[in-house]
Parts: C-alpha cells; sequence; structure tokens
C-alpha cells in the first residue's frame, strides 16, 4: 500500500478534478457537487490520493456544524483507471479515524436510490439504511430528498 | 423593521427554497448550489426571514474549517417580490455580527463576472475586491476560478 499515501485535499486539487467528475461518473453531470468551497474552506478532514493533476481519489467530508458530533461525507470519487483497488476503503475508513479523533460519534451520507453499487458498498463498510418515507426496489428512500423527484437513500454508521 | 425577523435556517426551507431559487434567478440555474447538507449540516451561521413555505430572504453562510478566522457567504436569495427592502443587507449585516462574535475577523465571498449588481452591492457593504489573475471589464478576476471559463470576483471584508 506504499503507493497510496493518502494526503489532505488541497484547493490544488480543484482545476483536475473538476475537470474530471464528469467522466469519472460516465457523463452523468456531478461537478456542480464538487465545488470549490469544499477545497478551500471545508477540507479540514478531506483526502486524497495522487498527485494534483492526477489524483487517483478523493474524499470530501466534514464535520457538521449543526451537530458536532456528526460527520458527513459529501463526495468520494475514484478515477476510473483506479477502481477496484481498495482507494475508496481507505479513505473512507481514514475518514472515519479522523472525526473519531475529533469527537464525531456517527458518520452520515446519502445516494441516490438508483445507486445500487453505492448502497452495497456502504453497507459492506457497516452504514446502515435509516429509514425513509417510501421504498424503491426494496431499499427506504426519503422521498424528494434533494428536492422534487430526487429520492436518497439515507446512510449512518456509529464510529 | 419589526415585519422582518431574522431567524436560523433550517432544514425544512429546503424544499421551498429549493424550487423557487433558478426563478429567483431570472431561470439561470443555481439550484446545484442550494444544496441541502448547507440546510442540515452547514446551518449553524445560515439566516432567513418569512416562514419555510414562503421565505422572503436567505443567506447561506459558514465558518471556515481551514481557518476559523475567516467566514464565508455561500449563497443570498430574496425573493423578486421582497427585493429594494434592504432584506440583503439585514442578513449580510446579522452574519458579520454573528461570526464576529465567534472570533471571525475577515468575510469572504465570490460572485461572477458578469454581475455587476452583486460588485455594486459588495462594494457598498464596505467589501473589496481581491487582486485577480486577469480583468474583464475593469473588474479583477480570478481566472477559471470555478472551473475553466469560469471566472471569478472575489471579495474580502474585515470584520
Amino acid at each position: 500500500m506504499s503507493a497510496h499515501i493518502i494526503r489532505p485535499l488541497v484547493s490544488l486539487d480543484y482545476e483536475f478534478l473538476s475537470s474530471v467528475v464528469d467522466d469519472w461518473w460516465g457523463g452523468r453531470p456531478v461537478r456542480a457537487l464538487v465545488h470549490r468551497i469544499f477545497f478551500d474552506h471545508l477540507n479540514a478532514s478531506s483526502f486524497a490520493i495522487g498527485p494534483s493533476d492526477a489524483v487517483q481519489a478523493f474524499l470530501i467530508g466534514f464535520v457538521s456544524q449543526s451537530d458536532p458530533k456528526v460527520a458527513y461525507i459529501h463526495f468520494v470519487g475514484v478515477s476510473p483507471a483506479a477502481r477496484a483497488g481498495g482507494l475508496a476503503r481507505m479513505l473512507y475508513e481514514h475518514f472515519f479515524n479522523v472525526v473519531s479523533a475529533q469527537g464525531c460519534t456517527e458518520v452520515r451520507s446519502i445516494t441516490s436510490a438508483v445507486n445500487t453499487g453505492s448502497i452495497a458498498f456502504h453497507r459492506k463498510l457497516g452504514f446502515t439504511l435509516l429509514p425513509g418515507s417510501g421504498e424503491i426496489g426494496g431499499v427506504p428512500v426519503t422521498l424528494d430528498y434533494a428536492g422534487e423527484g430526487q429520492h436518497r437513500v439515507l446512510f449512518r454508521k456509529a464510529l
């Protein structure tokens, strides 16, 4: 694993990552989620693997300012070329350790109801699915969570 | 001013605001900027005026987690029907007071180079324009700040 050093996410990473994330998502327009403020002002517990002009994987997470016991993972991306190498798991586990040391007792995250890969991945990492206001394909979802028609699965993991 | 009570921005405000902000911006798609995490996890210093199903104005701002002396204003919106009533100024000044009491010594914000109304408004409130890497219409801009071709004016105000 020595080739995969986890380092802080920094402003310098923004240019490259904002230019590639849509491609990493197979053309789905996710760039608006990777807003520059996460690199400039909300990166105290965000991490990356690889150099700024060739990031292999990154995680944007922060401690909730509404409830400092709660940490939130906003976005995780892995370069298609680096997939299935365990980088996402490394980043999640590093985040768990860092925010736990800062006093957080739980981590939250969300995903789309259609993203069955993400749901399976979160379950493997020990996340549970929060009860929702509806169900899609046997999965509990909070209806309209991210706007009209934008249903989301809500995850929680105790630290 | 008694009709204009400033209150904390809460999760319950999300549904209404996410459904109206594009209209408030004359059809410009800004909804992705008004992400639910700002209502659920980054709302400790965000504020609104009006009831959740008929918000008149709101400000999303937070203390930087990278530098706790810096506060950042991410998004401010005023209903077209409530414009020119001083609500935006009330929200900005309330935010300055709140984050100043929390130890912040400066506030930062950004806007598009074409948004001359926003630039004039920030100047009136005492913001200065940071030196940029380019200039558009006599205004210093940081080129590609928010991605390729997305030039931004960067503001700073000492508290």
